[in-house]
């Protein structure tokens, strides 16, 4: 049985974008059943859950006695047994390009999303956030630009659903209203978001919040 | 033959750290011999570059007809082909913490390095940067503390080296004194770093320059 780790409780701002939503997408994408085990703030912290997680987030991935963290790694893993998520293993170039969709959404449009991410939820106000995020700003429109023309006439970032549309869909979730600048991403955004097995994740991670 | 995509000319200060050292040191490690294509900050920005990478970064990978971007694909990529960067392809679980360490090089470390070093190479003196600096140093100190227990008392993250050591070895290059804090990272980085694959890599990296 495979059992995923998430939290029992967050601050209502956060909820629906955390990081075990990835994992269940998959999951369900790859019509595979698994347990959540549901942690608390507290929990986070002890010596016992760094041993599963060294940096004491979440998601964490059991199974077998095989214990991943880092979700771009465990929706690899899951994508692996499923044609629903990435080609076959004989196909070694389709495979690495999905790979490499999966880190252009975590290496690449993440990290920018995520500092603006942070200013606009938690620093909005400050003077720092004022004049740092008009950087931001650009460097997101440069990175955004480029993927909104390799996605241009496209349904998927390798033309049908993989893996690294799980998380490109998740990704592109923390944005507002810099989408409507991108068309093509918005709609994007919006064909994920509407897909059954997106539906289901989202709806069993909130259902842990009551 | 394998063709890597690198700068022709870099101001000094980034010199030694472009991503397309850690394709160079994986293709040192695999035994792989390879060609490289020398661009101009000029072809970056050109749309038939943007059409092998769609961000007008480097480095980018071919070979026989597979393009490939990403620094952390294309390491995987070509650690599937040799045992000397990843185990065997029976060994699912063993790939897979592998794949689990490059996206923590790539995703949870990386991008809170990454925020450091701009602010110390390009904003160091600028309000906004002294008020954001202490968040971020926080926040790298709880990642670098986590890696840390888990690298404590072995030479590599999975016991033996692999291409995830490529990966972290060459984000920690970026710190600093940070480091100091870290005498566990101090060493590895220093292990990474000695090895006659990443010394032939960045020679030839640093070769470009002139």
């Amino acid at each position: 049985m495979i059992t995923v780790y998430a939290f029992r409780s967050l601050p209502p701002i956060v909820r629906g974008y955390v990081r075990d939503i990835r994992v269940r997408w998959a999951l369900e994408e790859a019509g595979l059943s698994y347990e959540q085990k549901l942690i608390t703030q507290d929990d986070q912290k002890t010596e016992s859950y760094r041993a599963l997680q060294p940096f004491g987030q979440v998601p964490v991935f059991e199974e077998d006695g095989l214990v991943l963290f880092e979700s771009g790694a465990i929706v690899h893993h899951i994508a692996q047994r499923s044609e629903a998520l990435m080609p076959s293993a004989s196909d070694v170039a389709g495979r690495a390009r999905v790979l490499q969709w999966m880190f252009a959404a975590l290496n690449s449009i993440e990290p920018v999303v995520q500092q603006l991410t942070e200013i606009d939820l938690f620093h909005a106000d400050k003077p720092w956030a004022k004049e740092r995020k008009p950087m931001l700003v650009e460097r997101l429109d440069g990175r955004l630009g480029g993927l909104s023309r390799r996605l241009d006439g496209r349904d998927y970032l390798e033309g049908r659903f993989t893996a690294a549309d799980v998380l490109m869909g998740h990704v592109l979730r923390f944005m507002r209203d810099e989408l409507d600048r991108f068309s093509v991403l918005a709609a994007y955004r919006k064909r994920c978001e509407a897909r059954p097995a997106f539906q289901k994740a989202l709806a069993d991670h909130l259902a842990a919040f009551g």
